[in-house]
């Protein structure tokens, strides 16, 4: 198996950095279309775990340089298993037919069954895992606890939050329950995910940089500590104990990098607004790095996104043992983006990452 | 007149720490809804120098502990100026008629005349000064160069900036041409305001923080020197030569604090992924500091939003001479806020400022 990604996680040295893109099996792809089409809805799509299996790979066929592979899924499939009703509504976002207003309502949130309630989440991640036959890594995912709160207090996406930092403002008591359910469905859904065959883990914290200093850390971040206690750190691969490294991804977090750091995470998933070589010196030698170009780099020319690239590289430095860097955006690949671009980033990737290591750059 | 605000801005001791609120006329207030429906429109509002003045003066009416007004205006007045055709469609946001796409249409955008094409803004100016009275001191604004560039480019408002980055990766040398004349016009919109009588500039950079590292430096940041570089930085006043301070707000540009204290302006406004301590330890003794409490901390009960107030002024520590607070909100006031708890929030902020001078306090 290609093991640079998970060597990468590690801070192990590796012959070049590894790549990987957020929603790399998404709208910008011809072929996802087809299969989005074929499905009806979106969310037939997540959850037909053979449909779920041909989207994933289908980045993996058209790129040989991936260094992984993502469960394609949804962020909002733990609130629906909870019983919220997920649903889309024709071009827009994700909305829940139900929402958390009040005690009662965070009380009745049952811990869903990973199995019976999301079971097809755990059968693709096996089809999937089969699939790959070794090719690449396989990395499960999920919201964090503030992440899916926002979408279950909102009762959809937002502008201002203002429902769900009410809640918190007023009720902080019944917030931290919220997210210490939600916490508890994460670990379980994370762990799941892992017992089913995935070899990384990344919790998305789409939303935590919306969080005063103080508070992010009083609730994003401290619910996303309970998820890391209660996570598998490694899962017996043919009777071999392997670890299973995680990644978080707080966007807009780039102030609280250190604090991050320290929750038991082995990666930090940062956006473009972070500069890679200031986020190493401050916790290169406790953490790995996931990032971070500009999705929208990839809206020009081949040499003007190459270009960018190498500018990530440098940005960071060379990867020695004990630093290791994750290539990828600072956020999902926009819809769109030219497949044709995304084939200049990744060999520009591979290519000037090998010849860093060699001392061949000026970097 | 109350000098405390413009003390605070040239970090001099203050008897308490001021405050006035981003976007403190508004929807939020009644008597502003009011006189916004006898306008008939959001612009003819703007445009029209007595009802501004009248909208400017009404927080100040409602609020004695306000220590400064601002402007009521539109951030895109100085594109509509260029002859884009600024419009409000309902219920949406700001549109332009035009879009900036080529060079030609870069070439094609007239320095306004600040008198001829923006005079409503300047009576208004003139209007507000001679109301005030020297109450508490006016300040002026502008978007900055790069936010006015977001709007030309994207015709409006954008979720993800795909149009004015593509612009930017494709076309640096045009974006740079546009940047350079927009500085040209917000540099000569400020100063024109400063001569007509504003005390004190903002400079608004709203749409910053969605910059990767370095290209914020190279285009916003850039361009905001240019605009310092041509700010006239006293008027006078009665024969007496006064300073005029400008504070520079990028949203989202926590990361890059020591870089904006650099341009030459004399306060930062920071949003509240901020810690003030942190960045107080960062740049306190070259600019003040403007913010930052999160304005949907204003949705709780009195005595939790005063809560939140003491924790933005003991985050920031005691001001001392050489250092300076201003008290604001990390973003405009909500147009849900009850304006009670505006009051709530500037009384706890003048009792709780005043006792921490006094040493009686526990920070």
């Amino acid at each position: 198996m290609n093991q640079v990604f998970l060597q990468a996680l590690s801070r192990q040295a590796t012959p070049y950095t590894p790549v990987w893109l957020m929603r790399q099996a998404g709208r910008y792809l011809p072929e996802y279309r087809a299969t989005r089409a074929r499905a009806g809805s979106f969310l037939a799509l997540a959850k037909t775990p053979e449909l779920a299996c041909e989207v994933t790979m289908q980045p993996l066929d058209r790129y040989p340089l991936l260094d992984a592979a993502i469960l394609f899924s949804d962020i909002l499939t733990i609130p629906d298993a909870m019983g919220l009703g997920l649903y889309f509504a024709e071009g827009e976002g994700p909305r829940f037919e139900r929402r958390i207003e009040s005690e009662a309502d965070v009380a009745a949130l049952p811990l869903p069954d990973m199995e019976a309630d999301l079971g097809y989440v755990m059968d693709a991640v096996r089809l999937i895992r089969s699939t790959l036959n070794g090719r690449v890594p396989l990395i499960g995912f999920s919201g964090s606890p503030w992440t899916l709160a926002c979408y279950m207090v909102e009762g959809g996406g937002s502008d201002d939050f203002r429902r769900v930092k009410t809640l918190m403002y007023k009720r902080p008591d019944l917030m931290l329950e919220l997210l210490r359910r939600n916490a508890k469905a994460v670990a379980a859904y994370l762990n799941a995910q892992i017992q089913a065959g995935a070899q990384a883990v990344m919790i998305f914290d789409t939303w935590g940089g919306v969080l005063p200093d103080g508070l992010f850390q009083k609730f994003s971040l401290a619910s996303m500590r309970w998820v890391h206690d209660a996570l598998i750190r490694e899962r017996s691969e043919a009777g071999v104990p392997t670890p299973v490294p995680s990644i978080v991804f707080t966007k807009g977090g780039g102030l609280w990098l250190e604090e991050i750091a320290a929750i038991g995470c082995d990666a930090l998933g940062v956006d473009w607004t972070v500069n890679l070589g200031a986020a190493r010196a401050r916790v290169g030698n406790r953490v790995a790095l996931q990032g971070n170009l500009d999705p929208m780099a990839l809206m020009a020319d081949p040499a003007q996104v190459q270009a960018q690239a190498l500018k990530v590289l440098e940005s960071f430095g060379i990867p020695q043992q004990g630093v290791g860097h994750v290539f990828n955006l600072g956020h999902g690949i926009s819809q769109f983006t030219d497949p044709e671009m995304v084939t200049a980033l990744l060999e520009a990737v591979r290519d000037y990452s090998t010849k860093q290591r060699a001392g061949s750059t000026r970097s």
